[in-house]
């Protein structure tokens, strides 16, 4: 009765309800609950419409705000990797391509294709939209940990130098969102909310 | 030394962070825990991404996208209604206006104009962007419903007829996505997870 493409792309509606589960380390602004990778995108999503006109490049807005909605959605098989962990490798491991080929998988096979590809640009962050998309992702907890005096870094130890190295990912996709980003680290070294060395 | 454009654009990310607290009444698929409305918004987008071939007219996907991440933002100020209840006018009321007023009166004008622009039409509800934008918020709770024994149907004492009157309008935007809705309400039915009738 129903078309396949119809009963396919509703089991990955459902499916991908799990992503309300995964906990991000980062906390709501001046809050100390933790963020999930849904509140997380939809916030990125919002960030990526309002800010659009600071990317250095023309960027194709509806690229951009898919691949923030999806950016996360391979962590419900691979879980959340901790910007700062140095174990793991953030990108684009073995176990987060496996899941992006079992999530996406669920959809129609045009529509999986196109997912993945999405998924895979945002992760090689070469294209305009890629780099415009991670500025998002850099900015957000940036904001949060400045408004929770140090959030996660303050609870894991991490140093000025470390944030600078993730944040300056910020740089390639938008002068203006960077100046903006390294003044609030400044900042934040001046507060005492982010150590310039980290304890030994 | 930032613009002041930029300046009003971060206070409105921070402002909106607080819809990941507007607790709606329904709860995730399988599961006792309320959604809140920003996990809910995400997941209309990316359901409108994935079915937007099931709108009946050819629609904007990006302004359908922007319409579900945006159009719970003014809950805010006016908090949660929900979908059954009686005693209040669901739509655009008095409050949610002076709501979206002051809350995406926070950006630069030309974005304040359009953002509540969006918003009023998906509150109208007659192009076909808000159409089918207003059918993922109708289809969204009915599969959470339905995967969760009846939901906020069984608990809120709320008959098939209700359900019926609410859910027609996915019918405005997509006449498959209405069958297959309508399939589900009368399979609830036959389940016992949804009474014909209200009880008295």
């Amino acid at each position: 009765m129903f078309s396949e493409k119809l009963l396919k792309q509703i089991d990955f509606i459902r499916e991908i309800d799990k992503v309300k589960y995964i906990q991000r380390k980062t906390r709501l602004f001046g809050s100390d609950r933790n963020e999930n990778d849904a509140e997380h995108s939809w916030h990125l999503a919002l960030m990526a419409i309002v800010l659009a006109e600071h990317s250095d490049e023309p960027v194709d807005i509806l690229k951009v705000i898919k691949m923030v909605l999806i950016h996360d959605i391979v962590e419900i098989d691979a879980g959340d990797t901790f910007i700062y962990d140095q174990t793991k490798n953030h990108s684009n491991s073995t176990e987060e391509r496996k899941a992006a080929e079992r999530i996406f998988g669920l959809l129609p096979a045009a529509q999986a294709t196109e997912l993945i590809a999405l998924w895979e640009e945002f992760e090689a962050g070469i294209t305009s939209e890629a780099r415009f998309a991670k500025a998002m992702d850099r900015l957000e907890p940036l904001l949060q940990n400045v408004s929770n005096n140090g959030g996660t870094w303050a609870e894991f130890g991490i140093d000025y130098h470390k944030v600078v190295e993730k944040k300056k990912q910020i740089e390639k996709g938008s002068a203006s969102l960077w100046r903006y980003a390294s003044q609030m680290i400044e900042e934040s070294v001046e507060k005492g909310i982010l150590r310039k060395q980290a304890q030994h």
